[in-house]
C-alpha cells in the first residue's frame, strides 16, 4: 500500500507559509500523508497577475492585519513571537535554490530553519551566511549545498517547479495540491487538503 | 454580569460571509458571546482601496479557486451546496438596507434567509420579493420592513455604519472586531474571534 501524497509549494518569503512549515511535517505524520515539499518563487506567478510586490504591500491596512494576525495565529501555535524582517518581502531566490538542490528528505528541516530566521529572528534570508547558518543547524554541508545552488540545473529545476505550480492553478502561497486535482490555498486549508489527500487516496 | 461582546461586520454579497452567517449564532451562544450584527457595504470600502469590483472577479484563478474552497467548506459544514449567483457579486444595497432597518435581535435570522436565497439557490437579492420571502420566512412584516428601509434615516444608518467599520480598519467580510480593538477578518477566524472576546472580556 502506498502511503497518500500532498504537494506542498512553498515560498520562503511568504509570511503564512511560516505558519504551515513549522507545523506540516507532524501533521502529515499523524495521518501517514507523504507530503512533496515543493520551493517555488512567486514573483512570476504574481508578476503574470499584474503584480509587482506582496499583496500585504499593495493595501496597507490589510498588510498591518496579516501583521496582527500573524502574532495572533503564533502564539495560538505555540511558535516564537513573529519578527517582521527588513525589507518585506524578503528576497527569496538563494533560499528557494538551495532547497531545490537538496535532497527531498532535507528540505523540511531546512525550510523550517531559514522561516524562523526570517520570521522569528528578523534575518535576512539573501545573506548567503543566514543560509549556510540553516543548513547547518539541520547537519547539513553548507560549502557543498551552496555550490549546487549555482548549478544550472538547480535553476532551471526551481524555474520548472514555478512553471508547474502555476499550470496547477497556484496563485499563492502556501498551496496544497492532490493526486486528483483539488488545490488548497493557506495555512488555515492545511489540515483539510491533508484529511483529503487520506480520503481520497 | 456583562456577556462578552463581539462585533460582527457583515456585506451581504460576499461569499464567506455566508459561511460565517450560517455558524455565527450557535457558536457565539455556546460560549455566551453577544454578536452585534453591523450589515455594511463593501462597494465604498474597495472603492477607497481602488477596487471596483470583487478581488475574486479581478483575479479569475483565485476566483475559481474560492468557489471550490466554498464548496469545500459548505459540505464539511453542513450546509447546502453552493450556487453561484449571477451576477457575482450581486447588488446588496436593498437587502443591507433592510437589515439595517429591522431591529437588532431580527438580523440574524434575517441574514441566514437571504444569504441561503443567494448562494444556496442563486436568487437575486436586489429583488423586493426575494427579501420579501426572507423576511416572511422569519415572520416578519415584508411591506412594513422594506418602507423602513427606503426611509433617510435608515440610509444614514447604513451609511454610518460603513463608515465605521472603515473606521475599525475593516477591509473585507467577514469581519469581527472586539471592544479592546482586536480585528479578525474571514470566516476562517470566527471561533479565534469568538475566543478572544470571551478570554478578554
Amino acid at each position: 500500500m502506498t502511503r497518500p501524497v500532498l504537494t506542498f509549494w512553498f515560498e520562503f518569503a511568504s509570511t503564512y507559509t511560516h505558519l504551515a512549515v513549522q507545523r506540516a511535517e507532524a501533521l502529515a505524520e499523524a495521518r501517514g500523508v507523504a507530503l512533496a515539499w515543493t520551493p517555488i518563487l512567486l514573483g512570476p506567478i504574481f508578476a503574470a497577475q499584474g503584480w509587482t510586490t506582496s499583496p500585504f504591500n499593495q493595501l496597507p491596512v490589510k498588510g498591518a492585519n496579516m501583521w496582527r494576525d500573524m502574532e495572533r495565529q503564533a502564539a495560538k501555535l505555540g511558535l516564537p513571537p513573529v519578527v517582521r524582517p527588513e525589507p518585506f518581502p524578503q528576497n527569496s531566490l538563494l533560499a528557494a535554490r538551495v532547497a531545490t538542490a537538496l535532497p527531498p528528505e532535507a528540505r523540511p528541516g531546512f525550510a523550517r530553519e531559514v522561516f524562523l530566521a526570517e520570521f522569528a529572528r528578523g534575518e535576512t534570508i539573501s545573506d548567503p551566511q543566514v543560509v549556510s547558518a540553516a543548513l547547518a543547524a539541520c547537519g547539513l554541508p553548507a560549502e557543498e549545498t551552496l555550490a549546487r545552488a549555482a548549478d544550472p540545473e538547480t535553476k532551471a529545476a526551481l524555474r520548472a517547479a514555478t512553471e508547474a505550480a502555476q499550470a496547477a492553478g497556484v496563485f499563492g502561497a502556501p498551496s496544497f495540491t492532490t493526486p486528483d486535482g483539488e488545490l488548497f490555498w493557506g495555512n488555515d486549508r492545511l489540515e483539510d487538503a491533508l484529511d483529503w489527500a487520506v480520503e481520497r487516496a
